[in-house]
């Protein structure tokens, strides 16, 4: 069963509408392991719709057709599928009173007997009629005409077009996936995806396994596609593996954010290179006031100084970028929000400022927590914006990891020096 | 000039991700009049590729493809490109020490060897070597391979592609174009689309111009296309009918941050319901060490009274979501960093929290000046991120107005209430 999805509609293609309708049809199809080899968007023109159905029809064994049903001059979906097909148009006389009958067409008797004129063969989709669209085997092909509004789209694509597919595809199939399968997203940080991709294709073979994975930066997002009982049996090894690296299912603040809720614990920022990112990704998170108390972005060295009481000593005789300042950041903030924990940065997100010494990227992110300071320095690459996301990212994740599995295990690809002292 | 843009990926396919770059691409072509005629998504496979770019080479001028460029296993667009168009595979030896010179790639010396191969006779797009992504050209057909990361994309698509396509449509007119002015980007905040439609519609009768808008919420980017005195005729028009709107060609923090520097003088920030986002923007910016000194996030009661000196009666007498705690809250942050504005923030971005008086979405906005405190208020709507989005960049234009044209010009869209009182 191989199939493509048209869309047709002008505002498709001038990226005046953003086509939420295929997203959504690629999760549903897939996830019933019928996938479009295509989605295709065109123009509301007569002469690229014919030349597009006659393709795909004469490729696939379904299409599934978006948009240019209604009333409107632009809309020649139906036309021009007749005249790709050859086939005369009907009137369909139960579709053509459903349409009078809605107040909205009540003045436009020649609007409505024009939506309801219907290529010969065609069944209307929506058992009460309220809806334009349609199927049409054609050569023992399946054809389904939808409209391209998102809720009638989506109503008779899940309620009428995905069961007849099924059907078609594999009617034990369907009833199996139906109770057993699922869809898995799985969140990974300070990832090798080189090494992941073997690790993949190794635990993979032999099962029927759909993976996919992608950057989301900085994080690394895992698709799963399958039996519940293989889907399972990956994540424990995926669990084992990549202990340090699988977030959850959630993103890193999402999933941090319920760490501290379920433990009670609480957090307070203190930020310099990443302005407020940190503390922004935080709140990010509804109901993050109950582990959130407060942040101080302190860009100047004044600042530092006088909210966070970093010494001046330690200002002069290790600089602005360095562990020891860091490491003040963080208790300062932990003390004055009396929090359990506070997480620090400080460091040159660029992209001037650099030395030779101290190149764009490097940056200092420390934590405090009820026993100690702990320090780690990074060499990040990227624009501005990619080593603030960095930087935050991995001030998350460092107070994630120490929450679940202790301070042994701050090991990161890009962490380049650490240190530590007592609280 | 006919044209098709092909997304490559499973994660496309498969709805794992919403299309925007077909949305950014269909605006930024039509803009132009260079709209494709067909946008084609097709997964991860390369006997699909081979066939889609054959059947799209033989029918149009141009094609761009986005996405499978990486190193990774499902990264297969440029092997299939060779394969489709029969052409070997060479090693780009500046690209590949470009590749390598990136931190990340260091140890995986294979992938980075894979991604300079690129087809006989393909440049490389970025200048700068560090976005992947080459034109061919193929029998007078222009190919542009583009990777799938978004800002990347756009970056290429915008800075390199756009340029390069416009040249070939018509090279006269862009020789001109190039001459006299061509492209112009401006942005606009807190506009009544439809005003700008009919006002657009009106003023551009009669011009070769082309003109395109859309919304990159919060703000609403307007590109325009034409020779120079038709550009610099328009824009005119719209300084005087949109002044208050009109931020210019780039976004409000880069905007504001120009202006802070110009004019030598310095910010701070008290934040509760925007939780960092409004630093954040701020400091998006490089070089806003310049004007940016210092920024409080405080989240809870405790420490809008202990950081701020925001006074127990005024939250108890009035709220925390007031005109008075906002106006405390700029004047406190005003005072602690001594800085010449101070912008405070104070509200509910949902989805929780909300009640009948104070629904999700109410917030105040207040301004410290070295005259007076100014606060506004707000009923803005949506998601928690666009509520806390609409906040920020208000905040920032409210100062950006201030600055540019004294504090009678605080009408917005939004606002619902308005007091102010002497520092």
């Amino acid at each position: 069963m191989r199939g493509a999805i048209i869309f047709i509609g002008d505002e498709l293609i001038a990226g005046r509408i953003l086509n939420t309708n295929a997203e959504f049809a690629g999760k549903l199809l897939s996830a019933v392991g019928l996938e479009p080899e295509e989605i295709i968007t065109i123009p509301d023109r007569e002469d690229i719709i014919i030349k597009t159905i006659k393709r795909l029809i004469s490729e696939y064994d379904y299409i599934i057709t978006s948009g240019g049903l209604g009333p409107t001059d632009d809309d020649v979906t139906t036309l021009a599928l007749a005249k790709a097909l050859n086939l005369p148009l009907v009137e369909n006389k139960a579709l053509l009173s459903a349409i009078r009958s809605t107040l909205e067409y009540k003045d436009t008797f020649e609007m409505a007997k024009r939506m309801a004129l219907l290529p010969e063969g065609a069944e209307v989709l929506a058992e009460n009629l309220k809806i334009l669209g349609f199927r049409l085997n054609y050569q023992e092909k399946k054809l389904f005409f939808l409209p391209g509004v998102p809720s009638q789209f989506r109503e008779l694509l899940e309620k009428r077009v995905l069961p007849q597919l099924c059907e078609l595809k594999n009617k034990a199939f369907f009833q199996e996936c139906k109770e057993r399968g699922i869809l898995k997203n799985l969140i990974f940080f300070d990832l090798n995806e080189t090494e992941l991709n073997q690790f993949l294709q190794e635990v993979s073979k032999g099962t029927n396994l759909r993976i996919g994975y992608y950057p989301v930066i900085p994080e690394v997002k895992l698709v799963l596609f399958g039996a519940k009982e293989e889907i399972e049996r990956l994540m424990l090894l995926l669990r084992e593996r990549f202990f340090l690296n699988l977030v959850g299912e959630e993103s890193l603040p999402s999933v941090l954010g319920k760490l501290l809720t379920e433990r009670g614990y609480s957090l307070s920022t203190a930020e310099s290179c990443t302005g407020g990112m940190l503390a922004s990704l935080i709140t990010s998170v509804s109901g993050s006031s109950r582990y959130y108390e407060r942040g101080f972005i302190t860009y100047s060295a004044d600042s530092k100084r006088e909210l966070l009481r970093v010494k001046e000593e330690t200002l002069r005789e290790f600089g602005i970028y360095s562990h020891e300042t860091a490491m003040e950041m963080a208790a300062g903030a932990k003390k004055l929000a009396r929090s359990d924990f506070a997480l620090s940065t400080t460091g040159i997100a660029g992209p001037t400022g650099g030395t030779s010494e101290i190149p764009v990227g490097t940056v200092f992110i420390a934590l405090a927590t009820h026993e100690g300071l702990y320090s780690l320095r990074f060499q990040f690459e990227g624009e501005r914006d990619t080593i603030q996301k960095w930087v935050s990212y991995t001030a998350l994740d460092i107070l994630r990891r120490f929450i679940l599995y202790g301070k042994s295990f701050f090991s990161y690809r890009f962490a380049q020096g650490y240190k530590e002292r007592p609280l």
